[in-house]
């Protein structure tokens, strides 16, 4: 027998948090498949060259956990000189935080009290603890409950970019809230102001993306001109991604970049395209979904055992690492039908072959584990803490 | 430290099997949402009508787990009559035999060691350990181990119904590979054909749907005959699903029935359309996304916070049990945009609807938890103790 409230408490608790040390290197080739893999090399040199590119342009990088779901990751990337993490939920910032990841931005508004007293409890815990307000609404609850908890809690408004899914429309409206969380939300810190154009990352050609996004982004920078003529500081302008990293130095509206899929990459991305170049490579693909060869009906196709329930199903197709010439279609929840059109090598039952993932972010959340591996070897397992942590 | 077998058996014991009990009932407006919800009076009406329906034509029923991942549901159905579960994995069987599910059929081939000693494991622990095969290779290879580990397993032959997915050739080929198994695999006990035709499931119309299935099944009938010709009796013919529920008797093949959605049912099963009407509502849904208003940026639009990793995304929309006249958008992984166009009620910040869920089996395997509920309130909490079991 148990509380509501309790129950909620031990999901957390029973959350594994730490990589699992293997007695002795085990080979990819012997992996349970479906299995998500994590090639440690291109890993480790993705997160250096964001990095480097943060520093090189006076940025600072808060990478996105909705991404991987994963402390150690996180922990990887603030070694790296992220100066903290951002979360979409608040299930996954309390992952977070349990990880002992302590600068914590929540990137989506939250209105009901369960959600907000969730928040003042991690905000109890750490004094880097921050959320976006979007409607006054909001900033009047939170800074209600922050009160009758005596705590002080990091604020952030959100602007919506256009998309109509979270933020307060910028300019006058976006300053109204500004005002209002100023002078009559005591407890709220007004850190600064996040704008992330979701409806920008994908759009294919760089020409295009960068055209409609300083043209979304300028409202942004005319807000932040707005507040700075009232006498209203804005420190921070948190927002930008993997798809825009690169445009953010000229545009000069971010000075927080919230990157997320630089750190796997996913045909998603690598097709919006490069400056310049067909596909944009400036990152390459460390995720992989490993699946085997399981039945073949026809001459012309073969069944693999990755589905539906195993690779996200809201862009592309998924493509094999190291095979052209073929086409994988999906065939269910559990099957992968690949039609063999001209394959650059022949595929046999019970092959074990790497998918590149259509969407990483989705892709992860169906998976309890990541198989990271150096040079073919798997040397520990790491738990993917957060997923399924939508609440 | 651990060893990748140890690491295995380990995810397999940690693995929640039981309801959790409250201590006192939580209303489902009191949910941490995104939650996944059941209305208990309709699945129990849901599998007992399917069971009736069963027992009225002399066929027997073997649910599949691949649609609630559950063995407490399982248990519900087997409590009805069924006769044993199908699982689609070998880590699905094998969390259903740990919830003590002891009659079980793997509706998809194996071929490499690591599954196969899989097998083997469960099959010393239940007698009723079935498994489909599709190839001689598979078929060898099981004999070999079930030999080396002195025991006898359950076999079908799995029938490809056109689909390229899984399955042998219908005819001749089938029945070499029959006259294999009976000659040539002591180990292994021919118990019929599996014939599961994937592809007419989702056919719109049912007289579209039902003169395909039974233009696909004929070959099925056909191959039993070649079997019987031969002297080789086929006592069961395992297959079908929710869609052709209503076909099997009159066609005549199936004689196990393997419905898995019949139990909570989803917008793209409600769509094929029924005898004689639009809708096919034989069985009517019982489960629900429950999901919270969060933003509205614009005043056509209020989002929520159930986005792609919270609803499949592989076939359509998902749309609200209780409210006409809107579009459930998805918007991202962690939203859903709802446009209003005509809104049968009003949607306010903080509001809590629920969602019928486009696709109910890859949205379950999103979930750690079902929150089931009768009359508006949950007394227990059930673990998905199979989600993510793809392996």
């Amino acid at each position: 027998m148990t509380s509501m409230r309790q129950f909620i408490s031990d999901i957390k608790s029973n959350t594994p948090l730490h990589p699992i040390l293997l007695d002795e290197p085990v080979s990819i080739d012997a992996l349970p498949t479906p299995a998500l893999t994590i090639d440690l090399n291109v890993l480790d040199s993705n997160l250096k060259k964001m990095q480097n590119h943060i520093d090189d342009h006076g940025m600072t990088l808060r990478c996105h956990t909705k991404m991987h779901k994963s402390p150690i990751i996180a922990k990887k990337q603030l070694a790296h000189g992220a100066v903290g993490v951002c979360c979409a939920t608040v299930s996954e910032a309390e992952i977070m935080l349990l990880g002992e990841i302590e600068n914590i931005l929540i990137t989506s508004p939250v209105v009901t009290e369960d959600k907000i007293l969730r928040v003042m409890s991690m905000a109890k815990q750490s004094d880097d603890i921050a959320i976006v307000v979007d409607h006054i609404k909001g900033a009047q609850a939170l800074n209600k409950y922050a009160d009758a908890d005596d705590i002080n809690l990091k604020v952030y408004i959100d602007l919506d970019p256009g998309m109509g899914r979270t933020g307060i429309r910028p300019g006058e409206d976006a300053l109204v809230l500004g005002q209002y969380i100023l002078e009559s939300c005591p407890r709220l810190n007004f850190q600064g102001l996040q704008m992330y154009a979701g409806n920008c990352m994908h759009i294919n050609g760089f020409e295009k993306r960068q055209s409609k996004y300083q043209y979304i982004l300028q409202k942004g920078l005319e807000t932040k001109k707005l507040f700075e003529s009232k006498g209203i500081p804005v420190p921070v302008l948190t927002g930008g991604g993997t798809g825009t990293y690169d445009m953010e130095p000229d545009i000069g509206f971010i000075t927080e970049l919230q990157a997320g899929s630089y750190a796997f990459m996913d045909i998603e991305y690598r097709d919006i395209g490069g400056q310049e170049k067909e596909h944009f490579d400036d990152f390459k693909t460390s995720l992989f979904v490993l699946t085997t060869a399981i039945s073949q009906p026809q001459s012309t196709l073969i069944t693999f055992d990755a589905g539906i329930k195993c690779l996200a199903t809201d862009t592309a197709y998924p493509e094999f690492k190291d095979v052209e010439g073929v086409v994988y279609h999906f065939g269910g929840d559990e099957h992968g039908i690949v039609q063999l059109n001209n394959p650059s090598r022949t595929i046999n039952l019970g092959d074990r072959l790497s998918l590149i993932t259509p969407h990483c972010d989705p892709t992860v959340n169906l998976y309890d584990y990541y198989y990271p591996y150096r040079n073919g070897l798997v040397e520990e397992i790491w738990p993917i803490s957060a997923r399924g942590k939508s609440q």
